[in-house]
């Protein structure tokens, strides 16, 4: 390949996001770590329709995002997020026709996919209310820094629904175990920031005014470190769920090896033969 | 579709099991809440070859009946259940050819397969001991309350077995976690009622003498729920075991489209509009 | 089929290993247990080229071992294993072309492969250091066994790698939870003993001074039992990984078949029977 086209191949699928202007969340890029900001405090930050398309469509575009190398979501004041607004969105699915219902659980769940298919780690960062899909999001994530005072709960059956949301039934039994899972699902109960940190649900629990900080920082290493390998380790725990174990050994045999090519792993070595620590770039 | 034929449709597809009479173990209906007693306490609640066969045909038939919307499952007196008997079971089985070993594994497992394929939840609550196929039947349940006293034991290699009995490799380790899984299987070890608790196989543990009250409330609490969603989120749990997440997602698109089509999803909404508690009618 | 071409069956699958002659660590066969010690304790036992393909190799014999019933995998002096050798290992890896990093990433996957193909189990004793390819070595045997002081660090970030080596992210997330998980990996952060038990990484924590002799007394409890039921038990738990419930429970039927047409099913039977206790022969 000549380098112009190679040119045009990164033309293609290279985006920088730091000057993106979000509309419905707040938004901002600081050293390579995105945070997004749930921010409607006085309603626990609902969800919206509008602000559901916009966080598909912003996990989409971070797969080609060369300024971002980690994402960290929490919600403005003391809360993470209390799901789908009643008003903005239980209300009006009540009225619509089958294809338009599912036009809106496939927009939620191709959020998940969307957050599973980017290749940075999402930290969530979780105080007060975690519920109904604010719940999901920080399923969704890859890693969870709660409080004590968080309150997880997968509401949906106390609005008449089924557990099964964005892909709930699937993931949370392997983040929490079965049962744990199959009881906050069938009976929507709370889950104490201690049961969520037990269980592990939340990599561990912070004080609640240094939870978003301990997330910057737990990011900020994760920027430091070999981010094109983080996006192989992301995309493999995504790729081998459902995979035999042989299958998924010869999965990381070759994705491994693709690591084993790039820049980075030639800097850790490097670093250590000079007993100097590493600097890795990302390729 | 004319009414009539409706009527056709929902003749063939409707039980009312209030008025079932078990043989080989207490069955009663009260509130929507089945309960199952196994009940020769003298011998800890074995099962029989014929205790297995009735338990499967119940659970399939769980699958159309109307009045029941939760199965609680216990043993009378201090102890769930001691497994298979050893005179009634044990005995025969070393002595049948092969097709006829076949046809009682497979009835063991189908009962564990209508027991993860009827709708309702199924509440196991657990004193004493629980071994051997009663292990199973606990964690064939989708949720689990024990005592302090209560024994846990897969005892399959005592007697000479493998741990793969009734699905235990592929369910326990989703429950409890591979590597304590293993340790169970492999050696046939009593877990205490700490131990299944702090591991997530019990969701909480009762005092003895409150254990069965605990478990109707929990079922209680289910039946005064979206019976419909529950259990489309119980088939959902069994039928994204092995899915891709991707798959995972796309699934539960259509399975909560469907719910959010239930008038249960309606009431939900109408009552929260009214400040009023909804109540569910699992339509 | 005649004895003679039983016999020919025989003498292409059956090996003995106590007289095995290690070249890359130690090897000592006692009471059909096995003993592997990474045994170069100056460098905190690390792997090299040689000693994993050697350990491949071993595993792979071990299907047709008539004298190993059991394996205990351990380090010599404080630590089991801190994984590949920076300059034995990583240092020629920098240069290798693509089809030779393959070679070696596949080297290592297949290791992890015979080490869940074997019928035996495979019991880890890890004190101090168990790091990268080390970790992966106790994360892929059957059982774990701890010390307070052992730290757990699947350190691959840390050389500008994924995490997903030899099978890591498939199979760590299934011990632990994926949350827990995905920390290790992307962050490549050591777990204390306290922690990996609280996960269930470790079955249980032991005094370092009695670690080795604790993996010894499981690894006779497990060869005193019914080791061709083990080896059962052991194929199963690879073999569900990914399938469907209702496949498991009709394999489990199958599997569990053959299991009661053994002769140590007979042997459980009769000693119940005559009040003594069971003595396994493995056949």
């Amino acid at each position: 390949m000549t380098r112009s086209n190679a040119d045009a191949l990164l033309a293609g699928n290279r985006l920088t996001l730091a000057d993106y202007e979000a509309r419905h969340f707040g938004w901002s890029v600081a050293g390579k770590v995105a945070t997004i900001t749930l921010n409607r405090p006085e309603r626990k930050n609902p969800l919206t329709f509008e602000s559901y398309a916009e966080l598909r469509d912003l996990f989409r575009q971070l797969t080609f995002a060369t300024d971002v190398k980690a994402v960290v979501i929490h919600g403005a004041g003391d809360n993470f997020c209390s799901g789908g607004d009643v008003h903005d969105i239980i209300a009006p699915l009540i009225d619509l026709p089958m294809p338009e219902l599912l036009l809106f659980t496939r927009m939620t769940g191709d959020l998940v996919k969307a957050m599973r298919h980017c290749p940075q780690p999402v930290i969530a960062a979780v105080d007060g209310v975690c519920a109904g899909a604010g719940a999901i999001l920080a399923m969704a994530s890859d890693m969870r820094l709660g409080t004590a005072r968080s309150k997880l709960a997968f509401l949906f059956s106390r609005v008449g629904l089924a557990g099964c949301d964005m892909g709930a039934c699937a993931i949370l039994p392997r983040i929490i175990g079965q049962g744990r899972a199959a009881e906050l699902l069938f009976t929507g109960r709370s889950a104490s920031g201690d049961e969520g940190h037990t269980w592990g649900f939340y990599n561990r629990l912070c004080e609640p005014a240094a939870l978003l900080e301990e997330a910057h920082k737990l990011a900020a290493d994760l920027v430091a470190g070999p981010t094109f390998a983080h996006g192989i380790t992301k995309k493999m725990l995504h790729q081998e769920w459902s995979m035999s174990i042989d299958e998924a050994i010869e999965s990381e045999a070759q994705a491994q090896a693709i690591c084993m090519s790039t820049r980075d792993f030639e800097r850790a070595y490097s670093a250590f033969a000079a007993k100097s620590r590493p600097v890795f770039e990302g390729d």
